[in-house]
């Protein structure tokens, strides 16, 4: 696994081939391999975290921000929950192999359209050293091989991660190239990743925007961005206010900062005088920060509300504050939502059927919910279980990027010597 | 439509207006926009073998070689054969609205999986004009906007049968932006489109690797390769050779310049010198140049046979050319096709249940036969009616792209005022 002496592509080559025989495997030689690696990580836990100190105590880590060291801290308990996860992974069902459509041609052909890997997926990410072992977990159930790309600054924690979910492959007899890791070292590397085209079949970049724009200028491999969420809440005129009230709390204050919080209020002008007063101040109660336009302001009432700038309305903040805006009918919501949203998760609170209609399809958006907080798109809400993160692309994968996205298909066709006239 | 006077944001912008409405037009309405657009091809013919004249008497076609003047060039014939094609798209199912999947949450939430259009999805495309009329069928029928940029050197054909596709929209009552067609002008244009984030969901090139090429040094949006077929046919040891001989000749020689047809004949060593001398001599008939390793060479018999370079194992030949090569087994048969394919269709040839599996997991491609001949990967063969092309692509679209690939879904979910807690 040392990547010293091997170059980007030769270690991408080794998944590629590794993932030609794990594309074949079987289940349950794949759910030992999850099974060994969720014990092994209870009983190295000792050497993890010792890892994990030499990190931290590194000069490298000196720099980074308190909420960057959380992330890169792991302690016992961490790792019991890794473990945990390894073994929830396991438990899910297996995409593979699942025949999706299955038909006879005119021609006599018999088609089936069948569930495969993708075969070596590429992941870049920051910080939080569970993911060596979350996103391994997940590709190796979807039986595909993993080449690992973390910060150098977390390099010996994902070293000895990785040098732990190789030994479960191992041991389970699973293809030596199903789990690699680079060195996390400069721009250079990434790029070579990013370029190994023939060798990673897909690219997941789990980081903020810098990482994304620095991918987007030079990835030649297919890309899938797990990307922000600008979610609103849009209260019609007639919504059950007191549902309104709950669900717009809970969009944004019960933990805002992950991407399906929502960012912006939206209300219908009929009831905005009705309606803000008093969620309003839940929210300043909360320690909500809130701006808006000129009605919400005059509808606050004693509230206060600073002015939104037009920036404001496209802004993710993932945090305690909140945009709150006034608009005159459904359209018009529907308007604002598309020209400020991320495709992400958007709400609308209304007692009426033509009304949640009309507004599930004009938003263009993954997820919209009818009275029902936007902090639902998730994969164990979804009930898919683990996610490798949230696609706000329309291509492939939409929402929660689970097992069954992490695989493509091909069609298998069986015949008795048919030829084309 | 005239786009002299705008820029190409403004024309994407236009469509991204015109798709918004149309994501909810009725399959009734569209349909009728593809009959109407059907009639008026029939009444505009005369003009519109005018405006194609013209293009062909122009200086910028003189240069052009006789295959593409072909491909330029419409007649009567031609344009009664686009509307046939546009009729049998409007006969097809509509895409839009299906629900994929539907179920209740744990947390009560009623969840459907529909699908829905894409939005816009921008076609660059070389010589055929009409290639403007298709793609406008599909994407009107899957309720998608389009963006139309094709050669400077067809941009009077291209320019009337775009006034007439959007005639027929206009009359249909489907919105304004629904078909937009640009100029055909410099590489600034096709760059311009090919980074319109936010506007341009799908860019979808329908030309060869220098369009290709140039597009992926540059392109933002999403992009989707209708690419390359480098394309096997294995005859196993045990195959019925009067079928195996059939289905090679057929795969070579039944329509040479597809991408579906096939570029290397593989031999399992064991029956080689018997099937080898009579299919060589049928492909050599048919006027086939064969290449090949020594082994084939060998055992061609009385069939002159090249000898083939490493390049050839790489070549698509997209004529009638093949080369031949002899392998010792069903694992080097596929580590053959998985090290010099494109992923595009495969074959084996054998009576074996086990050979037949081993070869469908363990090729990895877009569509692989048992066999059959590689010829049939089309959206009519599929049933699925007419494609924008073939993708050999993994993400979003393997093999051919119809009406449903040209869509994505949204989640829709409704609840009683579901919070997370």
């Amino acid at each position: 696994m040392a990547t010293a002496t091997r170059t980007v592509e030769e270690v991408c080559a080794c998944a590629k081939q590794g993932s030609r025989e794990l594309a074949t495997t079987t289940t349950q030689a794949k759910d030992a391999a999850l099974a060994r690696l969720a014990d092994l990580l209870g009983e190295r836990t000792g050497e993890i975290l010792e890892a994990n100190a030499a990190d931290l105590a590194d000069e490298r880590a000196v720099g980074l921000t308190d909420a960057l060291r959380d992330r890169l801290a792991l302690n016992e308990e961490r790792v019991t929950s890794m473990a945990a996860g390894v073994r929830d992974i396991a438990a899910l069902p297996d995409p593979v192999g699942e025949v999706i459509e299955e038909r006879t041609l005119a021609s006599g052909l018999r088609m089936k359209k069948v569930r495969v890997p993708l075969g070596v997926i590429g992941v870049v990410y920051e910080a939080r050293p569970n993911v060596t072992v979350d996103c391994a977990a997940l590709t190796l159930k979807s039986g595909n091989a993993i080449v690992l790309r973390g910060s150098s600054y977390a390099a010996r924690s994902n070293g000895v991660l990785a040098t732990v979910v190789r030994e479960a492959v191992a041991e389970a007899g699973l293809p030596e190239g199903s789990v690699e890791l680079l060195d996390g070292g400069d721009r250079a590397e990434l790029a070579e990743l990013a370029t190994a085209e023939g060798l990673v079949d897909l690219l997941i970049p789990r980081g903020g925007e810098a990482l994304k724009e620095a991918l987007k200028s030079v990835a030649t491999v297919p890309v899938m961005y797990a990307a922000a969420g600008n979610c609103h809440v849009y209260v019609h005129e007639d919504a059950d206010l007191e549902m309104a009230r709950a669900v717009a709390y809970n969009a944004k204050v019960q933990r805002p900062g992950v991407c399906n919080a929502a960012e912006t209020l939206l209300v219908n002008a009929r009831v905005a005088e009705r309606f803000l007063p008093e969620v309003l101040a839940d929210l300043r109660d909360a320690g909500v920060e809130l701006v808006g336009d000129e009605r919400a302001r005059a509808a606050a009432s004693e509230t206060p509300v600073g002015a939104a700038t037009e920036g404001d309305w496209d802004t993710e903040y993932l945090g305690m504050k909140m945009a709150v805006g006034v608009v005159d009918s459904l359209q018009d919501a529907i308007a604002h939502v598309n020209r400020h949203g991320t495709g992400h998760s958007e709400a609308i609170l209304t007692s009426s059927d033509d009304a949640a209609e009309g507004f599930t399809e004009g938003v263009d958006a993954a997820v919209v919910y009818v009275n029902a907080s936007t902090r639902f798109t998730d994969g164990f809400e979804f009930g898919i279980g683990a996610e490798i993160g949230n696609s706000t692309q329309k291509l492939h994968a939409r929402g929660p990027i689970g097992l069954r996205e992490l695989t493509t298909f091909k069609y298998v066709v069986h015949g008795d010597g048919q030829v084309r006239s």
